[in-house]
């Protein structure tokens, strides 16, 4: 029997971006998933924009491609972060039972983690390296703020 | 200790997307884990797409942009499914061993779907419902095409 998780009613909690306020997901395991799936492309994105930056040559292309899928990403976790989603997944959510209570200070942390990379799509279209490392690491610090307190080790 | 797994030789095998030949994934899982967040978002949005074409007023802006994002989700997929990414990740992948055998065929099929999809978000923005229909219909058609060949049912 499949089971229906209506996210409607709950959608209001923890509301972090523009996504539509009748977005779906068919189980909580369905939000849990695209949550970390768009957590991990944009992962693996910043992990390409990395190695350019420690390249002896950086391939701009490769680093403006990634900072724009990066900024795409970044707009889609948040709607996602719903009630009822505390646990589960495969492989388990490694959200911290704080992340859902948090929700203004959790906002924050995501519009500002938007806001940087949004600038990083922006400064890598201007190809300066030295600029991009900059933003790059402004970047790291906007993940860093929301993972250090809602995100388990492992 | 941690695997490496260097994709960069083996990438010519199944390159089906402009995806740049230095694309990296640390560990054969990251590969699998990449494709499958990108089918999985890909599939989250075609089913909200669905169900505003199911609804009695579809919202035009939620097609346009979950239609958009499809064509973005749609160009990622590819990249990942090389060598050595046959078995594993979390949950399994699905794939087939065929899969990784008939590159040209699968490289035609990924080639279609990307199209169907491209094609699908030009006509999401001219905002005719019937023939948003009609093409979400084709899009459907090109991912089942590889899917009945190439994906285990569970």
């Amino acid at each position: 029997m499949k089971k229906t998780l209506c996210l409607l009613a709950a959608a209001g909690g923890l509301s972090l971006s523009a996504a539509p306020a009748y977005a779906q997901f068919n189980k909580p395991e369905d939000a849990i998933h695209y949550r970390q799936s768009a957590m991990f492309i944009m992962g693996n994105q910043m992990g390409r924009i990395n190695a350019q930056l420690k390249a002896s040559s950086p391939n701009i292309q490769v680093i403006q491609s990634s900072a724009a899928l990066a900024e795409v990403m970044s707009k889609l976790p948040f709607e996602a972060f719903v009630p009822g989603t505390e646990t589960g997944g495969t492989p388990p959510t490694k959200a911290k039972p704080e992340l859902f209570k948090d929700t203004d200070k959790v906002k924050n942390l995501a519009e500002k983690m938007q806001t940087e990379v949004a600038k990083l799509n922006v400064v890598a279209k201007g190809g300066d390296v030295a600029a991009i490392k900059a933003q790059f690491g402004d970047v790291g610090k906007s993940c860093k703020a929301c993972h250090d307190d809602y995100r388990n080790k492992e």
